[in-house]
This record gives structure tokens, C-alpha cells and sequence, in this order.
């Protein structure tokens, strides 16, 4: 359900099921095969191809959940999975397929993001992420546009625009599944055309917004912004984005901060990272308990699904978070002024 | 303004006024040499001690505000400065000092923090935040409890534990205040006790509310939880925590994840790191521009302040953020079983 | 979608089922004759009868629509109507059935509604709504028990528990379904077994919770807690409820008040009334404009639906928004002590 | 504190001044005796006579508190007072003067209106408040417009435009205090020049808005919008307003409904009423128990405060809670469109 969604905004099903696409699984082999169509439905909000101002429900069933597959283990603890945690929180926990806790939350994501674009591409706001690490394999920083990015993408079965990097990563997950073992990585975005003057200043700053939303994501450990950790070795004397004046307009000379100051955008790009833990579930068995408390082993039942590498399915999601965060913040901007 | 603070709650004025006296600048060389007293009133909330279920309206004046040091740059764009993004957002810009963006609003987020402590201390949950890195020096990881921690900060005047690297950080820092220049930073936190169950399964995990929480501090540029941005070059099979039978009780057998499962506290200490940029009031002269687009030299004027590195006053900013999310989680919680 | 339902409730689709059908309209001649089946279905949140701490997804076909009828006066401003003022606002309207605007939403609530009831009912309290009054025609103030209440509802077929003034109303309403006319009318609520303590100091006062939700359903033009208007001709001495000991206990001697002091709940049942505008859709012809400005004259379409008192399907959503309010200010009243 | 006021707006410290002058007690002899001069002091968010955009913070002092008077009756539950429900609530009062249960906080709510006002007055939009009712005495209804109905309040001591009926209603309260007791009262809201489209369809209609934020106030006990509880006696042919062209603007012929069609603003007048009970304060002896549980008399202290009737001090808080209303529902709706 999406509330709050200005009226007269052209709301176009293929473009939502093109996005929804993009993230399914099962479409190579570094995804986990399954059979989720991701067929997204309309219930409420559009009128004649247009949004009305009411919540835009959309319906993303699941019609390849297969209970059957989890009742072996559902005795017992999945090590680095959320089932201890919401056990402990509700008292309850609905073994199939991880509820809440599963991946498959985020395809709502994907779908509440792709009506968010179309009202940033009206403004003028091109975003985009990609796929930048995984293992030790990582792509330098871009200073592409945002379209040259989503172009290198396109001949990437993994979302890495940089396709030698994007070939030593295949390899090293057809080693690491091979090993049964996944493996974590870094998604970086990029956003162009961003107004000067979205985030609040204190608690609401865009970065920590951003923040917020990243790190919601499942398997998220890690949000940059700018150059991220790396400020942690830089001097102010270089670290600064000093002013300059390009031909009658203010602008800034460089972008070490990733497009804010005070947490406010500056209308340079957006751009940081985040980093995502491999994947829990693996096909290395793995010592455990109970939830009674009796030592087992937990191996995943044989045709029970998993990522090698779950950074790959989430560059989608990420693009997506970065438009719902933009696109709030520049209708909370609408106040700003008298 | 402290709204929600639950009612019965010991309210030591003291106790506010001690970490107060921790954050507060000039108690070092390292630190801008101002005279701020941060003394702190309590307006509102508290009745013989303790606090009613009315907001906690806390005052710290500033009796030390220096407008006329800004009078010689107010027409200049600060490089690294919130000015120009917030001229941007408000068409309007206070000068005397930043308001808003000066990292003085702080101070109210630890006299906020010390109450959650406070509260925190009564549910058995112990916290604290350490610098870890300035430019290359960096502390290794520590298995300490967070009293040990907390023992061996109190040697160092820029609230370091390892105290060898605590002595080359500050070697560090005066050779960069020799050169007018400044340099970022890493704090560390680690909070023990929390209990299992807390954070909110879809956009407010924990980890999510505590990277907006951190994310929203002035100069911070990344977030980290458990082993943050590393875990790109992690496998599952050793990422994993795998859950064992301690004397009857079901625990974790490790703590990659820094606390949390699934966005939820598993009971195991949460820890995680925030990096700050250097401080963008720098001794050295910068080119920039006026307000009216004029080519212009920024210089700090003389007798103005700046720290070398902010991340030493974050640090018990850093605290009391972990200490505000947590007893925010804690509360939350009690709705989450019927 | 009911967010923040803790876990570990039991959720009885029959129970959310009977509640919808107490709404439905068609049941007797006085509501609309509509075929709403309103055949309510959980998407999810509930795992084996138990709600999971997850959202409850519950969806309610319209199987009814006529979009059909709606086309020969789709050009005209409806006196009365929604329709204007969200053309005003949206620059865009639904003009089948009425949208967002419909009391068809209503169901939604009712059903919402049904699980808040389970929950207050383990709390032990009970709640009941009952019309009051249509026209001229009023019941007395009842000090009856709302079990009591709740038996004599059962012998009216418009929720009047008062049988004589029961059959005065149908009267009336006949009448005025005769004439094509419509009639307001007032709903009364009582809850019995209400803690004290709920409902927060200032802004959040319990009969400010309860006059927002009340006055948020549609046509809605009056809230009332305890004595309401009528409190303006009462005199201080009369109408203050003083305090005694019951067998050791301290309570009320009275309930003028209507079970609220200072805004928070006295533990006294928590009573008052909602007064409804006659429908906006009658069979009288009106003079109108049309979109465009040209004179008019609106006539309901043959085949159209209408009621003649809203207040009577009010009711049962009256109850619901009562149940809704009291378990959000429990569950908020879970943080008011430390 | 005055969050999310934009930034550019003019803040004139004396116009505050003023309004909270028009709350203030002890102006004539209606109004209880108190010397609360109400100095109001801006603390932060204006710079050189403009908002800059953070949050406003105002103090006013309480320079007249009496705590020592308190002190014969601490122990004693106040009838008709907060004093028991907070104790049930938080387990612990304030009993000098009533904490946030003082109607003293309405100070706070009329100089946030105060700013309120200056922004709506720069949109067209003008309002006013005044005395319609105390016991019998009645003014008809007004078909004025505000800025006479304001002309018509400064002759009289009550806020009451009918001077006939504000004679009547002195009368009545030398009466009423002469007698030692209280009585309640009715004041009616009137804007003009407010657009159609302010308010949400659903929760946050604009009369739920408005009926939150009145029956958020001391004493408040039933709002009304439009004909309010006279609606149960209306038929829809009478109450539907109706739409009509006026020289080429599309308007309606009638306000019955007090500005709004499916929660909605119209662009018609918005226009309401609030009941408020009497004082729970009077000099008449009341029977009560002891917080142990004791009968006791409950009796004023001498020298303490009261006033015969809180409807009076309570119309210009009424003005500012509607001011506030239209002025957040101003902002939202800039949210409304693409």
C-alpha cells in the first residue's frame, strides 16, 4: 500500500512489472531458481491511468510458496536467520518461508519504487544503482552519468557496469556455490538532478534518511554516504567541496560529500553504498539446536531455494529505496517555505 | 524537549550535568577552545526527583555565542558547510554561529541520553562509545565488557582504550593542528544487556533506527553494524552465527552480526561504528565564492573555533544516541505481545 | 491493513464475519438493498488462529459495483457530495460509487474493529453502540449494563434498544423512504470495564482520540463525551463527579463526565454520542451545475442506492472506531510507567 | 515549541504578545484573579524578524505560582479534577497547580496560534472565535462576516458579539459567583477565506482534525461542525447544499454542512461549535476521600483561583486551535498534487 502519493501521476503497470522483473529470482544462475512470477495487480488508487491521491494498493501474490519444503527443519534454529529473534520477540513464528523476515518483501518494494521514479524522472531526477564488490572483486569509482551507468548495466547478468569486474565476480560465485557456501558485497547508488534543499536538519537529515531505508533492507550491515569509512583517513583541506562560479551559477567545485552538506542536498549527485552480508541460508551443513534446546544439525532441505550472493537481487531494491527516500523528501521540501 | 519519558523514573540532575561535562569543548587541547558552560536546568517533567510522564524540557543556554566573529565572513559560501544547502532550502541563513548546523545541538542530545540511561541502567543494559580510529591509527577489535571499556577510556583524553593508539592519535593530531588542518574519525559502540525481541521487523529494525539515529549526527558519513562494510568479503559459512545450549540456555555461539537477527536484538551485545569527516573549519585558506557569486578567499578569522577532529566529541554523542534508540526499542516492545 | 496488533491474539474469521454482517446493508428494508457479500478474507498476519506480530492483511471484495449506474450523472456536482471538494483538491475524481469517499470503506473498520474487540475483551471491557435518536424521536439516557444493552438490540431491527421508540423511528423512517427523503440521526456509545489511566495529557486526551476517529467517518457532524452540549447550562456543583470509598476501593460517585478526567479515563465507563447528517443521495430532484458551470437538475439514477438514516449502518462502526481507539491508547498506555 | 513552521514567515513578538494578552486571567472580573503577566520570550528559529525554519521556541514564565496554596489540599482527591487519573495513570502528581492538567497551558497553544494567524492572513484567510452560550443565555445564529463579528467582540468584557446577550450572561455569572459555583459554556469558530481541498479523505478529515484539536482542550466536552447534533433532525432535502453558478464561479447556495463535503473544505466558511463544562473549581464544599481513602470536605483554599466559567478564557484558544488546524492542513495540501 502506498499512502500519500500526489494525484495525476501516470501510473504505468508495465513499467511496475518491468521493475518487478529486474528483481525476481530464478532469471540466471546466480539467483536462486525459483518460480515467483512477481505478476503485480492494481486494487485501488488509479483512475483512467492516472493516480487519484488515495493509497495505490498493489498485489504481489505468491504462487510458488512451498510450506512443504520448510516442515523438516522447522524444529530447529536457522543459524543467521531471523526466526530466533522474532521467537523471541512475538512468541511465534510462521516457519514458511520467513514471513516478514523473507527476501521476498522487498518485491513490494520494488513496486512501490517504480511509481516513485516516474514522479522523480518528472522533475528531472535520474537515479541508478549497480552491483560494486563482492569478495575482493570491486569495480573503481564511476564518474559516469547516471544513463552511461544503467547502459554498461545492461550487458551485466549481475548489475556491475564494469564488465571485467563483473566477469571475476561470475567466477568467484560459481566457486562459492560450487563450495555451498554465498557470499556478501556492496551495491553503490547514484542519483542525478537532485534539487538543492531536500533533508531536514536534525533528525530527518537526508543522509539519515537514506540511512534508514538502507539499512532496513534485509542482510544490510553497512550504509555509506560520500566516501563512506574512508573520511575516517582525510583532512579537511582536501576532504571540503569548496564553491565556484560556472558561468553565473553557484556550484560546487567537487563532491567528497556525496551531495549534502548539513545533511541537505547541494544538487550535486547522491551517491553511497551499502554493504549486504552473504546469504544465510547455505548449503554447508551447520551446527545448531532445537528450539528446545537439543544439539542438531541443520542442513537446507534439498530443493529449498538460496542466493549465492544476495547484493546481486538487491541493487533493485536499493534503486528503489533511493527513489522512495527522494520523492518523500521532495514533497516534505514543499514546506520549507511560506 | 524530552517527550515520553515513562513516569517513576529517577531524574538526577547531576548525572545530566556530568556527561554534559564530558561533551563539552575546551576540556582539552584537542578540543575548540571555548567557553562553553553547558550548565544544564530542567524546566519541566520532574517532581521530587522524579519524572512525572510530562516532557523533560531541559535548558542549556549558551553563554558564549560570538556573533560578531562571524560579522567578517557572513557574505562568503563556508566550504563544507551546511550555509549554502540551508540558503538553498530556507532562502534564509542565520550566520551567527550555524544554528541548527552547529554540532552545539548536541549537547541536548546527551542530556537527553543520560535520562535513557538512567533508564537502561534499570534494565540491566550498559553501554558505551570509543574512539577507534583517527586517520591510519586504529584501535584492533575488543572482547572487553563494556565495564572495561569503560575503565581504560578513563586514561585517555580523547576517550581511547587502547592506550598506545590513544598516544599516537594524538601525536597525530597536533601535527594536524600544526598545519591548520583537520581529520576524520571512527567511534566505536557497544551496548551489553539488551535484551532479545527488540527493533521492528520491516523498516524499523534496529539497525535501521540506529543508523538514522547516528546518520543524523552532524559530520557522520557511515554506519556500520557488527562487521559493517567487511562483510562483502565474508563467506555465510563463516558469517553464520550458529546457536548453542549453554547450561540451559539457548545462545549464540558468535556475534558477527552485532546483535541482531532479521533487524531484531538477539540478546548477544550490539556494537557497530559511525565514521566522521574531518571538521570543515580549517586554518587554511580555501577558495570560494560569495553569497553574490564574487571569487573569494575563505579564512577562519582569527579567535574563531574548530576542533582538529570531531570524532573525539562524538563520542559520548555516539553514547547517547545507542542510549536514546535502545530505550525508544525497549518501550516499543511492550506492545508487541498481546 | 491493521498494523501494531500484538502477538499471540486469537483471530476468528467467523467473529470478523458476524461483525461485517451486522454492517452489511440490504439486511432490512431501512438500509440500501445492495448485494455487498462484504466476505471478508486474511492475506496475512495470522499464522495457525494466532495473529504473528506481522501486519493483518484482511481484503473485502466489492462484488457489487455498478459502475454502469453512475455514467448519466457523472458530468453533474452531486449536492452534498464528496465529489466537489475532491475535484478541488485532487484535480481528479472516481465518480464510480464514490471512491474513497464511499461509506463503503466503513467495512474496513468493522472489521479492524472485530479484532480490537477480542483483545479488549481479555482486557475485560465491553462496549456497545445503540441509535439513540432519528428526528424527534430519542431514547431516554440508559443506565443499563452493555450486556444488557447488547440483549435489548437484538429485538430491534435498526440497533434501538429502546423497543417503543424502536417502532417510532421505523415510522419515521417510512415516511421519509415515502417521501424520497433522507433523516439525520444520533449514535450512542458505551464502554464498560475501561482502566484508568488511558488516553495522554494534552493533545492525545482519550475524548480527543475518540472525537478524531468519530468524527472521521462519513457524515459525521457532532461528537459528544459524557453530558456533551448539554454541559453548557450545568452548573460546577452538579456536574462535578466526586470521589468515595466503596468497600475500600476508591471511585466515582458519578459519571457526568462521561469517564474521563483531565482527559485520561477514570476507570468509570466511557460514554457519548455521534450525530450523523441525512444522506446526501435522495430521490427529490435538486438543482445542481454541472462540471462545466451549466444549470442542472440532479436526479439519483433508477436502480441507484440509497439510505434513508446513515445512522442506523453507523452503528456497528461507531462500536468499531470505540474498540480501535481504547486498544491503541492500552497498548500506548503500556509506556506511561517506567 | 513550533515545529515545521516555514521558513520566510514575519514573526512579530508584540502581535504574540497580544493575543496572549486576550487569554490572560484577571482582565476583568469573569476572569480569575491571577497575576500571570504571560511575558512571552522567543528562544530560538526567527532571525532578523523572519522564521529561518527551525523549530520556534517561546517560554513564557509562570511568574505567579503559588505552590504553598496547594499545600492544605494535597492530599485530597479534587473533584472533577486530572489529579486522580494521572495519579492512576503515572503514580505520581504534581499537585502544585495541575502540571500539564493546568489550564495554563493553553498560554502555549495561543501564541503558537499567534503565528499560525500570520500565515493564514498572508493566504486570505481570517478568523474568529467568541462566546455563543452560558446556561440559557443564547446568541442566534451569525450571518456575519469574521471582520464584523471581531468589531463586534471589543465592546464586549465576554467575547460575545450579541451585546444584548453578553449583558445577560454578566448577569447570570455575577449569579453564578455570587453562589460560589460554576458553569459551563459554548463558543463558536468561524473562518472565511479558506480554499476548498484542506483536509485528507479518510482518518484525517478536516472536521476529525478539527474535533482532535478541540476536544484537546481543558474542559472541552462535545464539538460541532456546521448544524452539529441539530443534523438528527434534518431531512437531506433541507440540509444538501447545493451547487450553483455565480457570475462564472462555481459556488454552493448554502453552508449547511460548515465548509466541508466528505471531510473536505468547500471553500465555504468552516464554522463550529465547543461545549465546555464548568469549572471543576468553585468555593462551594464538596465530599470527597483522601488519596488513603478517607471522607473528607473538599474546600478551596482561600486566596485560590477560579473562574465562574472557562468558556470565556477558553475563546481565544479556540481561535488558535482552529488556526493551527488550517494552518498544518495548508501545508499538508501542498502534498496533494503531483
Amino acid at each position: 500500500v502506498i499512502d500519500g502519493c500526489p494525484a495525476g501521476l501516470k501510473i504505468d503497470l508495465d513499467f511496475i512489472q518491468e521493475e518487478l522483473d529486474r528483481r525476481a529470482p530464478g532469471k540466471d544462475k546466480y539467483r536462486s531458481p525459483r518460480n515467483e512470477a512477481d505478476q503485480v495487480e492494481i486494487l485501488s488508487g488509479v483512475f483512467e491511468g492516472l493516480s487519484t491521491g488515495a493509497p495505490i494498493s498493489l498485489k504481489i501474490a505468491n504462487t510458488d510458496a512451498k510450506s512443504a519444503s520448510y516442515e523438516p527443519i522447522k524444529g530447529l534454529l536457522r543459524p543467521g536467520h531471523a526466526q530466533y529473534a522474532y521467537l523471541e520477540k512475538y512468541g511465534i513464528f510462521d516457519f514458511r518461508g520467513g514471513g516478514r523476515a523473507s527476501a521476498r518483501e522487498t518485491a513490494a518494494r520494488v513496486a512501490a519504487g517504480a511509481i516513485a521514479k516516474v514522479f522523480l524522472q518528472e522533475q528531472g531526477i535520474d537515479l541508478v544503482a549497480y552491483l560494486k564488490q563482492v569478495g575482493a572483486e570491486s569495480c573503481s569509482a564511476f564518474s559516469d552519468s547516471s544513463k552511461q551507468l544503467k547502459d554498461a548495466l545492461q550487458s551485466s547478468p549481475i548489475f556491475c557496469p564494469d564488465l571485467q569486474v563483473s566477469e571475476s565476480i561470475c567466477a568467484l560465485l560459481e566457486d562459492t556455490m560450487q563450495a555451498g557456501d554465498s557470499i556478501g558485497g556492496v551495491v553503490e547508488f547514484f542519483a542525478e538532478g537532485v534539487p538543492a534543499g531536500l533533508g531536514e536538519p536534525l533528525f530527518d537529515k537526508l543522509p539519515a534518511l537514506l540511512a534508514h531505508a538502507m539499512m532496513s533492507l534485509p542482510a544490510a550491515k553497512a550504509f555509506e554516504i560520500g566516501e563512506g569509512m574512508d573520511v575516517a583517513t582525510k583532512n579537511g583541506s582536501i576532504h571540503n567541496d569548496t564553491f565556484e562560479n560556472r558561468s553565473g551559477k553557484i556550484t560546487l567545485s567537487s563532491n567528497h560529500s556525496g551531495g549534502t552538506l548539513g545533511g541537505i542536498s547541494t544538487g550535486m549527485p547522491v551517491f553511497g553504498r551499502v554493504a549486504f552480508k552473504p546469504a544465510s541460508s547455505i548449503r554447508i551443513s551447520q551446527e545448531t539446536v532445537s528450539i528446545e534446546g537439543e544439539n542438531a544439525l541443520f542442513e537446507l532441505p534439498v530443493g529449498s531455494r538460496h542466493d549465492p550472493c544476495v547484493a546481486i537481487r538487491a541493487v533493485p531494491v536499493v534503486e528503489s529505496m533511493l527513489a522512495l527516500v527522494l520523492a518523500d523528501a521532495l514533497l516534505m521540501n514543499r514546506v520549507s517555505k511560506k
